[in-house]
């Protein structure tokens, strides 16, 4: 029930410029894949699988390499440039609209998995083409555990390749509006139940703001979001809550329901830092101290005293 | 510490007429102070003040008479007819419209207090025009823990009435739209706390199918809404929690924090009956049995391991 094992990513590294109501910041290095591995890095060394253009910067790829993420699956095309999205938040950071995003080289990604990673365990298949998430799953030699994520554009655009992949996987993290969208349902239990039936027995239902949902056979968890006074920077919070989750579980081993519950604070403490500055900038500097002091914090956030009606 | 006492509420009686996508219902009976006197009727036997017209029908004086709610408070106004609220639910349950508001015999509603209920100890002021919230209270002999409730046509058209009260209780359980309109700030925890520097030690945000969170001094807990598959009529859960909440509180005379959680608990389990089926249907019908069996269930929901990094 304890074996650590190597943890693998695939998903997208991008520069994003984003806009908030505490300002604006241009050639942020994110991606989902970015998010997920310097989150997972705070409990064990990522493996990434993406793609970059002729623009990386020596300063980013130094973010990875401080970070003890493996990048060597890390692709630099010098034909174009790399995935470029642009953003602003509404004043209430609930709401978003997309000014540009230009996939570049993303375009063209076809994962390759360096003959290193092949013995990875822990797999996170980030939000790209479901196609190419099966293709990566056939390249992973004996994966323990394998977690996927996808969106609304591939749920409406390849829906059976979605439930392809999900009838694959041990889990998936994915918002609760994707949920929706999966399955038709309306309450989070309905979209949690609703998507356990399609495949995976572990689904986790992110929401934002709100916290998440983990539904793990017949069992649910819930950890609201860490309360923060200002939210800087929304972006990538999603990702750090996967990176949180899966570097936990890649850590421990460990598939108890108690231990899935630790993954989820993790994922949650992890997005917390997250969106307290723009890009990285305070997820980049998180320690085990900090990630002590936030799991003691839900511990007293949540607690229920016994009941003596 | 221990003191239970008498509970007080005034506040709005109506016959709602309520369109969801499980059907549509007409005269059922609703308004805040309905919904926080059958919830709070769980833990003791709350005070009604309120107001109702000539067509008030005496099945529904009997729902009130068999939860052992006090309507000695409750006027009856033969000159009109009960407030009337129509509306319909969007398919996703978080939002409404409001096919109308038929004020009637509420419009003039004067609150009275009756002697018989002078000595409450427990009062909490319903959703009301912020200058009867504070007649109320002038009329209550001792009391010893006020909460109030409101709205935003009374914090954008009395601001000023409105801090008077909010500067004369302990406690305010409002929902988070509402709390954000009220200090401008944009996180939960901003709005708690701005709230809390306008007077309240203790603030409940009410979110909905995202739970509630209560802060008390500079502690904070948190809720979620007890996950159901269905939910078939959300009109009235933000007062089922209010009075399941002051229910509890007025039960106990217990103000320790936590105690609180507990009285977060008790919302939080009212709030669930009463979604699950249209007005009043499931509410009505709570036992204490229920009642213990989902709060067992919120204690497994939100149970944190001990950490072991």
């Amino acid at each position: 029930m304890n074996a650590p094992g190597p943890l693998l990513v695939v998903g997208s590294v991008a520069y994003d410029d984003v806009e908030t109501a505490y300002g604006k910041r241009e050639n942020l290095l994110g991606g989902s894949a970015t998010y997920f591995s310097v989150a997972a890095s705070g409990f064990t060394a990522p493996r990434l699988v993406g793609v970059v253009g002729r623009d990386f910067g020596s300063g980013d790829k130094h973010i990875f390499d401080s970070h003890g993420v493996d990048t060597t699956g890390l692709v630099i095309d010098p034909s174009g440039d790399t995935f470029r999205w642009g953003g602003r938040y509404h004043a209430d950071m609930n709401q978003r609209t997309t000014l540009y995003t230009h996939l570049n080289v993303f375009e063209r990604f076809r994962p390759a998995i360096p003959e290193t990673y092949a013995d990875s365990e822990y797999v996170f298949l980030g939000n790209i083409d479901p196609d190419l998430q099966l293709d990566v799953l056939g390249k992973v030699r004996a994966p323990k555990f394998v977690a996927m994520d996808t969106m609304n554009f591939w749920i409406d655009g390849k829906r059976d390749a979605v439930l392809r992949v999900l009838s694959r996987v041990e889990a998936i993290l994915l918002n609760d509006e994707e949920g929706s969208l999966l399955t038709g349902a309306r309450t989070a239990l309905g979209v949690g139940r609703g998507i356990q039936r399609l495949g995976p027995p572990i689904v986790v239902l992110k929401r934002g703001e709100h916290g998440a949902l983990l539904f793990h056979h017949n069992d649910i968890f819930y950890v609201p979001a860490y309360p923060l006074e200002v939210v800087v920077d929304p972006t990538g919070a999603g990702d750090s809550f996967a990176g949180g989750f899966m570097g936990w579980l890649a850590r421990s081993g460990d598939l108890t329901l108690d231990n899935l519950r630790r993954c989820m604070l993790a994922g949650s403490i992890m997005a917390s830092f997250c969106v307290e500055g723009f890009g990285l900038s305070q997820l980049r500097d998180v320690g085990p101290d900090a990630i002590r002091r936030r799991y003691t914090d839900f511990e007293a956030l949540t607690r229920c005293p016994s009941l003596n009606l």
